[in-house]
Formats: C-alpha cells, sequence, structure tokens
C-alpha cells in the first residue's frame, strides 16, 4: 500500500489511501478495462458509475453507414442501453433498480457517457451485474429504435423549450464556432430523424471497447467482489477479458478560433426574460491555470458574497440569478457570466456583467478575497465528499478524463499555492479573448450595439 | 432514554433511539421553540434547519395595513431575512457561509417556511448563530425592501417562463379553487408591486413566534451545544427565552369543495411541448392512507417500471417525461398525473393517463406489484437516509407538521401491512373524485372535448 496524497494512474494494480483515511483500489484487466474503488467504512450504500470515454464530440470522426446521421447517436445509444439484452428485457432492467428503491440513471456529455446506479449495499451486486450487461450486450431492438426516437425527440423539446438551456446550446455553438466540442449533444430533430439502428450500432461496436471504460465506485464496497462481480458479468454477455485490443485513435483535439472579434447572437423569444450568457473560450482540462480559474470562479461569481451577485442583485437588484461559469474539454474550455433577467434591464445586466471582468483584469483580487475563495473552495470539496456520488464521480473522471487523482488534501496544497497575481493574470489573459454575448428572450440585437467598446464595459 | 421506532413528539424533553441506530434529542424551550437534533456518528458535517409554521396559505387571513397586499409576502419576508440584523449586514451573512464553503437557503411553502445551512462540523456553531440572528432580529430594511422587490419580481418572471412550474401553479389554482392553498406561494407581480415594507414587518412580527419555530439538525450535532448556540443567539436578537406568549389561531382550515364536473383549463403558449396534468383532491397530510397513496404512486408512475411509465414511455413512445405525484397539507392534498409530449400527441397521452388510472380503481393492483413497491419505498427510504439533509428535514416535518416522528423501521411496518385492496380502494375514491385536466402550450382547449366521458377514458 502506498500512502499518497496525489497519484498518477499508471500502475494496474494500485492502493493508495487518501487524506480522509479512505482506502482507494485500481485494478485494470487484461482487457484495458479499469476498475478503480474507494471504501467509505461507515456508508451503507454505494454508488457505481459505468463511464465510457466516448461523447458527442467524437461523433464527427466516425465512418458511418451510408447517409445516416452520427449527430446525437451517443445520446440515443445511451437510451438504447436501457432497452434489453439477450437475458434481461427493458421491464426486467427497470425492475431490477426500482424493486431495490435504487437510483439508476445514465448521462451523455462531450468526452464522456456515464451509467450510474445507487443503492443500498447488499444490491450492489446486483447493479454492478446489470450495468455491466447493458455495456457489453445490449441488443438495440429496431422497434424498441423506433419507439426511442420519439422519446428522444420529446427530450429535445423539452430542452428547447427551456431558455436556461437553450441559451446554453446556442452560446457553445457560437464560442466554438466549427470545433466538435460546439454542438449540442442530442443532436437535432434532424439528425435524430434522420439516425438509423446500423448507424448507432456501429457507433456502439467501434466505442464501446473494454480500454475506453473506467468503471468507478464508492461506498460500501468491497474491491475483490466488485472485480469479480465485473469480470463474470463481461463474460456471460461475451466479452473476452484475456486479450487487449488494437488501439483506435477515436478523438481528434482541434485548436479554438480565438481570434474573433466580439460576436453578438440574439434569439427572440417572446418571454418574461432575458436569459444572457457573456464569455469565450476558457481553458483546458489538463491546463495547470485549472484550480486559478475555481479561485478567479469563486471571487466573481461563485456565491453570494462575489462581485457578480453583490454588484447586480444585492446592490441594484437587476436580477434574480447571477454568476460565472468554466468548464474544460480535453483540448479546450469555455467560460463566461451569465444572468436572466427582464428585457428593459439587459443592456444595463451585460455592461455591469463585462465591467466586473474587467475590473478583475485590471485591479485584480484582495488577500481577503484570496482567503475567502479558499475557505469557500476546500469547504465545499470536504462537504462533497461526504457523498458517494461525489467520490465515484471523482474516481471515474480522474482515470477516464484527467490521469491524475487527487485527494482533498492534495487539492488544498495546490490550491493554497495559488496567488492573487495568478488570478489577475488568468482575468487578463480571458478578458482579453475575443468575447461572445447569447441571449435567448424578447430583445432585438441592437440592444448590444456597442457593447465592450468603450474600455470600461459602460456606456 | 427510550428505545423506541416510532413516537408522538409531545414531550419538552425527550432521548430517543432509532432503528438505524442514531440518537434523536428533542428540546423545548420555555418559550415553546422546539429544538431536535439527531446525531449521526460517522459524519464530519451537518444540516440545520430553522422552521417557521407559516406559510402562503396563511396571508390570506391577516389583518394587513390599510391597501397592502398579503399575498406574496411569506415569501418576501424569506428573501429580507437574509438582508440584515443590527449586527450582521447582508454581506456579512453571505460571507459567513460562503467563506467556509458552507450550502446555504430557504425555502417558502404554502404552510411553512424553512431557513437551512449545511456545514462541516466545526462551522456548526457559527451557522447556528447566524441563523437565529436571522429568524430573531431581520431589519428589513427600507432600501433593502425595494431593491429586493426587484429581485422577486425576476423570480417570478423566471417561474411563469418555465411551462413545467406554470402548469403546477395553474392546476393547484384550478383543483382547489378558492381554498388559499390554491394560490402561488410567490404571489403575483401585482401583489408584489402592492406589498409595503408596513404589511411584510407586521407578517414578520405575528408569525415568527417562539411557539411556531421549529430548528432541527442532523449529522455531527452535539444536542447540547446546539441548545446552547440557540439560545444565546436568540437571547442576544433580543428573544424572551423564558416566557411563553398567548397562543394566536392563526390557520383556518378549510375544506375543499369536491363535486365540481369535469374541468378543463388550457393555456396557449407556442412552446414545442405541452405540459400536462390531470388529477384532483387528494389526501390530507394525517390522513391514515398516506403510505397507501405513496404505494399507488410507486405502482402508477413512481420510477421506470411504473404503469405509466411502461405504457406511454416505453410501448409507445409518446413521452419524455411521465409521472403521477400526491401531495398533502394540513386540511387537504392534490393527487395528479403528470407528462409533457408534443401537442399532436397530447390527447392520446391524456387518455391513456387517465385510462391507467381507471384500470387501478377498477382491476386493482398484483402481488407482485406490491411487493415491488415495497421494496421500492423501503430502499429508497433507506438511502435518503444517508444524508444528513434528508434526516434534518425528517425530523422537521415530523414536529412542526406531522405531530409524530417514525423512523425507517416504524415506517417499513406501517408499509408492510397495506394491502392491494387499500390500494384499490384509495384508487376508486381517487378516480371518483372531479377531475381538473390543465395543459400549457401550443394547444386548444376544444381538443380535450368529451375527455374521460367513455368509461375507459379512450375514445
Amino acid at each position: 500500500m502506498t500512502s499518497a496524497t496525489e497519484f498518477p494512474l499508471s500502475q494496474p494494480e494500485m492502493t493508495f489511501e487518501t487524506s480522509a483515511g479512505s482506502l482507494i483500489r485500481r485494478t485494470v484487466l487484461p482487457n484495458g478495462l479499469r476498475i478503480l474503488s474507494e471504501a467509505m467504512p461507515a456508508s451503507s450504500s454505494a454508488t457505481l458509475g459505468f463511464w465510457v470515454g466516448v461523447g458527442s464530440r467524437d461523433e464527427l470522426a466516425q465512418d458511418l453507414s451510408a447517409g445516416a446521421s452520427g449527430f446525437g447517436s451517443t445520446h440515443f445509444l445511451e437510451h438504447l442501453l436501457f432497452k434489453g439484452t439477450p437475458t434481461r428485457s427493458a421491464l426486467d432492467i427497470a425492475i431490477a433498480f426500482d424493486s431495490v428503491g435504487g437510483e439508476h440513471n445514465a448521462l451523455t456529455a462531450k468526452e464522456y457517457t456515464c451509467y450510474y446506479a445507487r443503492v443500498r449495499d447488499e444490491d450492489v451486486s446486483m447493479a454492478t451485474t446489470v450495468l455491466a450487461d447493458m455495456i457489453a450486450s445490449s441488443e438495440l431492438d429496431p422497434e424498441e429504435f423506433e419507439r426511442e426516437r420519439g422519446v428522444i425527440l420529446e427530450e429535445l423539446a423539452m430542452r428547447e423549450d427551456d431558455p436556461g438551456t437553450a441559451v446554453w446550446e446556442r452560446f457553445f455553438e457560437a464560442v466554438l464556432g466549427e470545433h466538435p466540442l460546439a454542438r449540442a449533444i442530442g443532436g437535432t430533430p434532424d439528425t435524430i430523424n434522420a439516425c438509423t439502428r446500423e448507424a448507432v450500432l456501429e457507433h456502439y461496436r467501434r466505442n464501446y471497447r473494454p480500454e475506453d471504460v473506467v468503471i468507478s465506485a464508492a461506498g460500501a464496497i468491497d474491491h475483490d467482489s466488485l472485480v469479480a462481480d465485473v469480470s463474470a458479468a463481461l463474460e456471460a454477455a461475451g466479452w473476452d477479458l484475456s486479450v487487449r485490443s488494437e488501439p483506435v485513435a477515436r478523438r481528434s483535439l482541434v485548436a479554438v478560433e480565438t481570434t474573433r472579434a466580439t460576436d453578438v447572437f440574439v434569439e427572440y423569444r417572446p418571454i418574461e426574460q432575458v436569459h444572457l450568457l457573456i464569455g469565450g473560450a476558457g481553458i483546458a482540462m489538463r491546463d495547470e491555470r485549472w484550480l486559478v480559474m475555481s479561485v478567479l470562479n469563486s471571487i466573481l461569481g461563485g456565491g453570494m458574497s462575489s462581485r457578480l451577485f453583490q454588484e447586480i442583485r444585492e446592490k441594484r437588484g437587476l436580477a434574480y440569478s447571477v454568476y460565472s461559469f468554466s468548464t474544460s474539454y480535453s483540448d479546450t474550455g469555455v467560460f463566461g457570466l451569465g444572468a436572466a433577467c427582464t428585457p428593459a434591464k439587459t443592456r444595463e445586466v451585460a455592461d455591469l456583467m463585462l465591467a466586473e471582468l474587467r475590473l478583475l483584469a485590471e485591479d485584480g483580487v484582495t488577500e481577503e478575497e484570496m482567503s475567502r475563495a479558499l475557505g469557500q473552495l476546500s469547504g465545499a470539496s470536504a462537504l462533497a465528499l461526504e457523498d458517494s456520488d461525489a467520490r465515484m464521480s471523482r474516481l471515474g473522471r480522474a482515470d477516464l478524463l484527467v490521469g491524475e487523482f487527487l485527494d482533498l488534501d492534495a487539492t488544498l496544497a495546490r490550491l493554497s499555492a495559488v496567488t492573487a497575481e495568478d488570478v489577475r493574470d488568468l482575468a487578463r489573459d480571458l478578458a482579453a479573448r475575443p468575447l461572445t454575448i447569447t441571449a435567448v428572450g424578447a430583445i432585438e440585437e441592437n440592444i448590444f450595439a456597442g457593447f465592450g467598446e468603450s474600455p470600461e464595459g459602460k456606456n
């Protein structure tokens, strides 16, 4: 056993103790599939995640069946994995989790897909077996395929009706342009209508490969039992655990165009509020400034004491929701400031938001803000780890997306090294990038005329 | 110490052990304020809730300042409690929680208001002190009042823009008619614009009385320290803990009109999906059938294996979201079936939903469904209790709203006594009540012509 606070996830068999005293174990099967667990002794339940390293961005690189659309096929496939295997019908899968009161769902993202469940300790083995069967031997029955198309079209319609979701999708499209990360995860009604079972099946066979699967679990977990259950279920589903297949270069990383001028995109909708996002290209996942970005976000828009909340909601009462955010991927990221407000206040809110970003870039942050941000991030991280969901997710992301595991103390040590200058430098970098403003609501594009042109961001 | 599984919350000082082995303590201060805690030994954080027994339904009975609107004043007051006391500014309150990474928010409901926080163990005393100060000595500063009016109007606009929220508010109005529970919690833009500081201050003084306050906490909690912290903070804020004030009859319970014919309410909106609710008056909180209702909901629309999910989503692909629900208050409740789908499918979905309710009323449920529902409810209840939020909430609700505490084993014992006949009888009762159908989306009322007239609910 190695007692470590930070660890490259490089060895097939690893055991290490976190600063919180929990034990993490990692096993890599001969076929490349990774299994990680974090035992939480006081827990009487567990969360399991089956992570597959394929997301909507990977749809572009596919050589799909003639004429079929690939956009949205990752999410379509995720739905179909609940629809049955040779030994379990869709109803069997639903009953397996419902009858024990388990939570059971899946998430398709731009760079991964995750199937997860939270169950009591006595149901962990069942949950492992069912999830493994779904991942390895789903049938993609043609009738189920057609019915599920209707369900997915409803899901897209629901997302489209939510202005907060719509503005987010428009913003990514506007900031990332031709980059494959720009596209909405679920596809569009057109691509879903054009999607064929053959295309989704091809996507499944090509991308659900053992070496791209990470299984992570936290809570009342016995690692050896987990490995045994996963192995037995995958072999029963027809996977050969002994042979590693040839690596496939699936994802092409793409540079993001960051030399455009300020760009405005407005979608008119006859609704009460305008949903507004201002921002641009951010930082990639392994950018060494990721913790600087966390501190920046905490100070700028991370809580009720943050600058945006204080200036826009507390001092002026202009919005109910106002925040900043940053999201990162393999090769790029997106950062921004967001708010929702009535149409008449939109320009003022946009100007104030930009002014706060520029102020941060020009004058930096105070030591009091630095210390508050450190307290906020360390407290929130500690609170999150009370929860087996958060620990399962931390493990899965570390191995699938980052390649390195940091426990709480290691994260805090790195956080403490972030300086006020680091934050100001990052703010300068971000504020100097081409900015995009995206809005959905009852306004016209011309309300943003001259936006950002005066140095203070106020006109 | 009494080892008990179910307990009337009637004694000023009580200690009892739950079936999960945790210890619950209850203290009633001489002024009537109740303090309950559940210690979870393995936890290093805690959730605190300050519950006040006043909600939006109580606004009707008020004798407000001349000409001022009372509707929405409970929620308005909740916002103002974050705005400062004689010893803490709004920013101080925000910083207190942000600087330790705590979660900190409040919820206004129809029969209560709850202020809560989740913090690490070392921050429990701070959180208790700040929440007690907010409850007992908020200033309702006139300038803060005016600014917050703008924030609340934005919050109402956000809710109005969400069709899923809007249909819910319309449904309550349609089912409950003139009952004070029918009104939306936040009021309307008109009532918020008409609301005065004097009216909200009067509401605060009248209703935030020690005997209507329950403080509940779960996690890393020491009961004696909690009682000491609460007492010290409330005395510092000027509350007299030694004297019990005269009881005030605040809430008038009202019978619900259940003899109307089937009623249809449609709000046209040019959006993709129609949000649909079908149901009627349900059961009150202390109705002995509350666990029968839980079983009924589990079978009818509580999970992926439920009848509604199987019939409407799995077999026909007509909707992404479909479910049933029941919500209960002191004197009545509301039950219903909900879905969202594209306009062309709306009538079919509505007919299918009603057919499932009628089928349940006519043919009852199978033993397999009963056993699955029992498994689902017991598993989900056990999972929820891993979480200090859920335990805090269970304690607060038990004391403020129900007057009796049931631990997991006691709940399961009562659940096991529910029979298939109980479920069918309740379904018959519900199906025989006047039904209301409410929809928000791009349809006209006439698509529901003849709805529910044929005995099968299909035309």
